[in-house]
């Protein structure tokens, strides 16, 4: 139905991709979303930690040509598959810079990261789930961001103020995104993210622990407006953390939706 | 390139779908899932209630024929785009019965549903979301099922026992699906699940609102474990009601993973 | 357990947001999010429609104060519970400012959006849904984003020149994000968004329908790429529209992955 | 503010759930939800392989008994960490009844997995992800479900046939759930899967692969019906196979809805 598919076609097919184009319009970001992978990152306790992760690569695409060679963005990850860490991130940046001849790249990287935690009394140890992203951007200049969202209790000041007894509390989630010079441990800034909530949660607690826990939360009421600026007023204290942006989430007991907070700073 | 599709097709396409199949396999369901529609239900206090609908539609087919004509469905659904009710589904299943000349129809409408509600002390009112399904089956008997997922607050009876001051308390979801005799009201049975937990969660509550919630949450504390079986006990006592499954899950304010418990019954 | 509870409460519950703070950190938005409400917005061909929106409605807290009084937020919400329209979005906001004395307001109302559409051929109509999210910012300064996501159907230009028959296709998700001046009808660039694909999408499909469209996708074959930089060409064409910001998405039928284009651009 | 509560705690907490229940209500199913643990798991290739799972654990509990001792779930899971199996899945179940004096456990593990795959001419290889379950349940009778959701490419065979040029064909899942006795490898499972529909799908293609793709899956037009009837007609070939469940949805090109098939049999 069509003359040109006739053809022998198996020995030479043809680059459409690498065609012209004549619209004229450069494109930001091209590339693939969302594909999964098994990688292994950096671990300050175990040296390294398996782990699964949503990758999405992108490049810039002038706008002479019509397409991207998607295919490439994979093989650039095949090559890379043992590692994806903060230390070899600006090396598969340059690759792909490199490979695509594009002026700027793009890599996304979000994955499940677990630390050991001991519980506050009993010592019972477990893993607990943190959610991080890498996201690094090479053009003529280089950018990397780490983002971490770490789950917190936080309990209500007021609804403790007011009330004759309790106050409710309810599991919250901190989200930090940052860029620092030199490196930093995920770790590390977890536990600042902790520190600054009315508890941190835990996936083993005895009974020893919850009523710690509970007295604790207890003692240290925050909203999410305190939530926020203790994290800003902890992460100003760490002088390798250059600019950070902040929120927090109340998934709130005693309504349906949630209450939220947001701050973005360079530090000072 | 294919002969066949030289020739005229306009007048006549082939009907692909109503051609035998010969592997002798018999498919349970068959039809569209998901399909978002926007939807009218009954409400108690206003009549009735726009919403907007994830409806799936399936009917049985017999291993003669190759496939299913999918298109029917969605006429049936702008048939009675006015109105999806517990009181006219029937109707609608009859009608998908008949018209895919089928032994079995199936019909799921997921819908959001608004109820006003006043704060316990403020009065304040505001609208809460609750989330209803029903499902219905049709073949040569009928079943309806009626399901209802209604956050409520849950405070922890062990914690609140053990520590010396607060107690930790989370939103929980309680889902329940029933079924009944004769007609139910959605808001009634919202009721009895809201009355099985520690306290009903609010759109809109004021100061005194807010302590009176914390103290009456405190005064009633729940596991999951009570939540279900508070729930079982209250619908127990509606006659109308002749079986159900009630689950309970707790966002845990001290974890990061939830409560559950689950019980299925008929009303004794 | 503490002497000021033991105090008479209920007649004067004190403001524990209201109080200062000493942390001299000021916070960029704080309020309420994902609270959901049934809403009624603007129609071309029926003047409005319901619907049912999550909202997110912050302001700006100075480092002088503890906190925000959430209520408010919901009060505001309720007094304008029969209509959210891009008409009085900048009244809300005036009044989000006013009420809470604040410097900024953000105000974020995302939801579904039914149009009736004729199949090409056939010309049955159903409805399709389409999600919207209008965004809101008033400080000194006014800014308003129209957002738009519409499904569609790409089929692979590479695909079809390299294969002898077919050629893959699948459904797209394109999101565009708008500034304009004066007013825009959601409907209009819905359109301009779904003739920039290889095909629309529609709910009901009459045989001669799918005959139709799949003839026309094979013939107007796009990648991710060609669909960004059709839609800017489109968008380009209306003098209204000031800035805009351009994704596609394919769910790619081949991979379990998405390819993925961006721009974002000044109306020139 | 409460008597009991200046009594010295720390020596004796108090075992709330332990303590005896009125309302004569047993409970099907308490425990843990979706917590999410690394785990390692069988592969037939490597051996074994690191991943992380979503996991709930269940147990009955009589009606004499107020609640469950959550924390012991966490204690087995901590015991198991290493590795959970199709292997060891039946100590870890006999552990739970025993450790909680339960007449049934209940153990869901769900868990991505990934797979090495060569496309299908230039012969690149690239891993794809594939989601898994193991659901065990264990009474005085045991019961082990094998869920596994693949990813395919499906293309329409009335589109086919119906038009002049091309055919819609869209990313589809299937979905199946089966019982059976001795040992099954999920790659088996999967590939018998892959090979029911119009083609498998891939994370790395060349050209040389993307047509061959193409024209086979122009070649294998399949509706969602023919999906599930292939798959069945497909596992009832494997002996060991006993009983299975098979669900197929496409995400339509054409339409913003799925199609969806459905099959539940025992093995003839």
């Amino acid at each position: 139905m069509n003359k040109k598919k006739s053809l022998p076609k198996n020995d030479i097919l043809r680059d459409i991709q690498g065609e012209p184009d004549y619209r004229h319009i450069n494109i930001d970001k091209v590339g693939v979303k969302d594909i999964r992978y098994p990688i292994v990152v950096l671990d300050k306790k175990n040296k390294f930690q398996h782990t699964i992760a949503s990758i999405s690569m992108y490049v810039d695409l002038p706008h002479q040509f019509k397409g991207t060679h998607m295919s490439r963005f994979i093989e650039i990850l095949n090559e890379h598959r043992g590692e994806v860490t903060i230390k070899n991130f600006p090396d598969i940046l340059k690759k792909m810079k490199k490979r695509f001849s594009a002026s700027t790249a793009h890599l996304e990287v979000e994955f499940p990261y677990f630390m050991e935690k001991s519980a506050p009394v009993s010592k019972s140890k477990s893993l607990m789930e943190y959610k991080c992203k890498y996201t690094g951007i090479l053009s003529d200049k280089k950018d990397f961001l780490l983002e971490l969202m770490v789950p917190v209790l936080t309990l209500c000041p007021c609804s403790k103020e007011i009330s004759e007894r309790g106050a409710h509390n309810q599991r919250g989630l901190v989200k930090v995104s940052l860029r620092f010079e030199g490196f930093v441990w995920i770790e590390d800034i977890i536990k600042t993210i902790e520190e600054s909530a009315s508890s941190p949660v835990y996936s083993l607690l005895k009974r020893v622990d919850e009523k710690f826990i509970t007295e604790h939360a207890y003692d240290n009421p925050m909203f999410v407006e305190d939530v926020v600026r203790e994290v800003a007023v902890n992460l100003n204290k760490i002088k390798k953390v250059k600019w950070f942006r902040i929120e927090a989430e109340n998934w709130e007991s005693i309504h349906n939706h949630s209450a939220y907070a947001f701050l973005e700073r360079k530090n000072s």
